[in-house]
């Protein structure tokens, strides 16, 4: 499309434009309002003011003429010769501050915009962000305020800048980009002038777009009463075994099914799913080969929720079998978790359905992860301190159930406190945005695949094209999301998510002061010293104590200095570090022991070797703690 | 100083300005260089684009009158009312890329420059980086090169930027500062024309400034043939014992001074400095109050090194005994370390005269830090990693010695072959970044103190001002020091340093990604793999392995299988990474087991309930491994 009609499409949508006029190649020019300027508009243009096609600062009639013979001269000069489809756009000169605004169609996200800084220099400032075509007015604002030039906003240097303009031109271009047949767009400069916003350089791509259609679940993954295992073994060697195992011990019914075994601790084990009493979910640990016909089978019975841990489908080249579960899952309306999974865990029925390894507990996680790997490490590392979950969901390969319906069906468990979500590539990013911006709690998300060479083996680990990151970042965030950045914050992170402010005690200076950087830096606040306390303190601490938070009681304290300082400063609604390093005289079993009887009271015993003991201890009596700096970011 | 004023001193240095003129308020503008811009140049006026006193785009005489009876108004709104002190000054109008430099007087590095993007958006794009006055080129374009605007150079959207012109402006500006009485200044827009760059809008403040002297050293600090610990005792409690101790098994002489004990170790102790053979080294471990005069003793008698431990200087506020401390040394070119330190060690002599808990065992790596709690730290962390020093220094107050004479002394020294240091506050900036240019082997810095939280907690532990981070973290860079972010890698990083490339071999694809990203990030390669490895993996792993680096080897690895990939792949100068995850058949042990036969190959095992045994193996050889993936930073 020429820049006039674009033009012409945006005063459509009240999206404003400079006044101008538009003359065939040889007609004469009249304009009147100057300053102004001159545009050549062809198709054999892209980048105009590369070529010496644009001429800026014209005052009046006679310069305009000059103007069209400069440029005339410059295109010639590239290569460039006009012909009657081209044409002359004159318009008013604007001034203002340079944004920009552009429209992608993702394979992912579908239509997307980019906005934020413009001018010549965008793509190396990259001072943009994205907003999602159906990001409501707080959306928009929370993605704009990423950038650096919305700090500008509400007033810089004088000048005002009204945040009600961003949101209604976002507004404007996000209703042009999803009602037209529009590819993608640009406008470089969209100017922010003393009448708002004017989009004074527009470039326009026409082309239909298509969203994947979503479909509308009607049963609940989780409602769980009556279980059957397929593939339930008694040899321990196989997944089937793992799963039986940990699905012995819960409130739902749970069945194991295999031809060719006869019981299973001490449990009946059915022949095939004829015998079987009626179930609502199954789980199918059997040869991929079997699968698609046992799926068939179990929809024709009415059971909705089918857990496949088998392997052996898009994974290893067999596109074709996933497609087939995929199609089967919407002609009965089935919930198809997988394939190619660890399973699900429900705590709302004691119900363990994956052959993790360790034991799971009940808590107030809902974890959801793509990778099964992932998914066990986490858990494996959630036993060792206790951490525990309301549910657990592998998605595998995600034929059918995906992020979007995990989220939904997580949002409404009272037991889940928190969704925390591990994610590679999404299939469709649309709902999962809408999943996000619905749900009531706190929605967690750490992608993988950010350099190039991750996402090549993101490919070759799953197939999936693991899409751009810090578009799903930019996105997520905005629609409400917390974006983590270490693996280990989904388990640990939630435990203190409700902890505003942060107290140190500890015995050196040094390290009190790091911490107080990782803490700052993710966003807790370092509480303030009353000046009851710091009279209190000054009465059982030594008089060169820091007299701040960090509260550093020297060098030389013992476990009974630190319970001092606990007994003054202890709040429940304070989460406090007690930081011990190796001094000399340091007894950091001693003070393990005290930390022991304070709740929200997280021990960093920063060494290694003098610390043992104190570790031991920790581990045995099931406190979390830690022997570095950095890493208690992850509960921050 | 007035602008023009300011053009007249910056000619001098060989800066362009434009072609301009001066009048008096009330005298015709007669000006023949079109466009150009008229400016008001006054005292009363700081930001003159704020006040409405700079017009651009003037294109004829009339214009310019024009021009200035609008400027004039537009003060006169602002309640600027003009007198015979005040000048319009006429120039030429320039167009080009906006660039910055501005000089400041900093009270730890001295005279700074500051370049980079300008515009009137400098304060909140920050597109800026720190130049040391004292910068050569490589610095200066090292420097550059973390900002922004530096990706436009050789050639952006068809136009050149020559790299040679940034040199050539910043060294010009860096010798108008250091030879000319300037306080600060500010050049914005620093424009990159047509013929180079231009200062067209400046701003200068005279002022005198003054460096801190460096006093040069004659003597070697670890020159130590003969060490007397001042202050060793018999009573356990006291760090004159653990001093003592752990200077025992040395290959130096070493004596024990105490007046109230006889015997210690099975060794003589001297009743006083009288007694003592000839030493060249002294340690001090006894009450402040007997320090200085010590000090001056040992000084009388040649003694040149002294490590002063005994707290109860500066930071309790006795800030007039260490300004004698200071002066002693000055007066008879003494290296004092300390007060209120740790302690020192010296690989070359097998002499630890440090207090920590923990053996230090020799090794390359030289650890300087300002805190003894960290120092203890990572000697103890250290200690459980088999990673050794070659030597450590604890500055403490540093009245004396601080980092430059630290980097400048290791810097010679042989055994020593990574200089790391822990800063949270200098003294002497330019000193600090002469050592870090001069040392001919790697020099890191941790520099705590980031936030202001941080900031005024380092103050409240040392009374020092820790100073701006980003400038000391872009000035060390500049300088060729490499930054770290996390305080272990002060002495994790080292091992691996001279590794390039790194081969991840994993049970799992998820957590392969995710380690990739690290090392990518951290600017390590990731290896190809040849076709003839390819073809030879093809041999022995299953037909859905990765066949991309991160060798994926499938969840039902054994260690049998690592061990045949590690037999194709292994090579002495690959970082090998063996990640596990827990799966249901994995044996970690075995794979451990497996690591343990081939060198430079770091295991991670990622969980941890399920790796207890692996973990307690890695422990007993002495076998670096991990238990998370973000750790690895460490060591990349």
């Amino acid at each position: 499309m020429k820049e006039y009609e674009v033009y012409e499409l945006l005063k459509k949508y009240g999206i404003q434009t400079p006044e101008y006029a538009i003359f065939e190649i040889n007609q004469p020019l009249y304009f009147h309002t100057f300053p102004a300027v001159l545009k050549i508009a062809s198709d054999k243009v892209v980048h105009k003011s590369d070529v010496g096609g644009v001429r800026v600062g014209i005052d009046s009639p006679e310069e305009l003429e000059a103007a069209r013979s400069e440029v005339m001269d410059n295109l010639q000069r590239h290569g460039i010769f006009l012909d009657m489809h081209d044409r002359f756009i004159v318009e008013e000169q604007l001034s203002g501050e340079e944004f920009y605004i552009g429209g992608i169609y993702d394979p992912i996200f579908a239509e997307v915009l980019l906005f934020g800084k413009g001018g010549t220099l965008i793509e190396i400032e990259k001072d943009v962000c994205y907003i999602d075509t159906e990001a409501n007015e707080e959306e928009i604002l929370r993605s704009f305020k990423t950038t650096k030039i919305s700090r500008i906003f509400p007033s810089f240097r004088g000048r005002q800048y009204r945040i009600e303009d961003v949101v209604d031109v976002v507004q404007k271009f996000q209703k042009l980009f999803v009602n037209e047949d529009i590819a993608e767009f640009d406008v470089n400069p969209l100017l922010y002038t003393e009448r708002g916003f004017v989009a004074v350089d527009a470039r326009l791509k026409r082309g239909k777009k298509s969203a994947p259609k979503r479909r509308a679940r009607n049963h609940d993954l989780f409602a769980n009463e009556a279980v059957a295992i397929f593939g339930a073994t008694d040899k321990k060697e196989k997944v089937g075994y793992a799963i039986a195992k940990n699905a012995l011990q819960s409130d739902a019914h749970v069945y194991f099914v295999n031809p060719h075994v006869e019981s299973l601790f001490g449990q009946k084990v059915y022949k095939d799913i004829d015998e079987l009493p009626p179930i609502d979910t199954a789980v199918i640990a059997i040869p991929a080969r079997f699968v698609i016909e046992l799926v068939e089978k179990l929809a024709l019975r009415g059971v909705k929720n089918i857990v496949i841990i088998s392997a052996g489908f898009k994974e290893s080249g067999n596109k074709e079998a996933e497609e087939q579960l995929s199609a089967l899952a919407k002609k009965y309306d089935l919930n198809i978790v997988g394939p190619n999974c660890l399973g699900i865990y429900n705590s709302d029925k004691d119900l363990n359905l994956t052959f993790a390894k360790s034991a799971i507990r009940p808590g107030d996680i809902g974890l959801v992860s793509q990778s099964g790997a992932v998914l066990a490490a986490l858990i494996d590392k959630a036993a060792a301190h206790g951490i525990g979950f309301s549910h657990i969901l592998s998605m595998g390969n995600m034929a059918d159930f995906d992020f979007a319906d995990a989220i939904e069906t997580l949002a409404k468990k009272e037991s889940c406190r928190f969704i925390n979500i591990y994610a590679e590539g999404l299939r469709d990013g649309k709902s999962f945005l809408q999943a996000i911006r619905k749900a009531d709690k706190p929605v967690a998300v750490y992608k993988a695949g950010k350099t190039q060479e991750a996402k090549k083996a993101a490919f070759s680990h799953t197939g999936n094209i693991s899409g751009d990151y810090e578009m799903l970042i930019g996105l997520a965030h905005a629609a409400g999301a917390v974006i983590k950045r270490d693996i280990d914050e989904l388990i640990f992170a939630a435990k203190f998510a409700n902890f505003d402010k942060v107290l140190i005690i500890t015995n050196a200076g040094g390290p009190g002061t790091i911490l107080t950087d990782i803490v700052v830096e993710h966003g807790k606040k370092m509480y303030e010293l009353s000046d009851e306390e710091m009279a209190r303190l000054d009465a059982v601490l030594p008089p060169t104590w820091s007299h701040n938070n960090p509260v550093d009681i020297i060098g030389d304290a013992t476990a009974e200095r630190y319970h001092a300082a606990l007994q003054i400063l202890h709040r429940p609604n304070l989460l406090t570090f007690v930081l011990v390093t190796p001094q000399f005289m340091t007894d950091s079993l001693a003070i393990a022991k005290v930390v022991a009887q304070y709740e929200n009271t997280v021990p960093i015993f920063f060494g290694e070797e003098s610390f043992a003991q104190a570790f031991a201890f920790c581990k045995e009596k099931n406190i979390l703690c830690f022997n570095d700096l950095e890493n208690v970011a992850n509960i921050l």
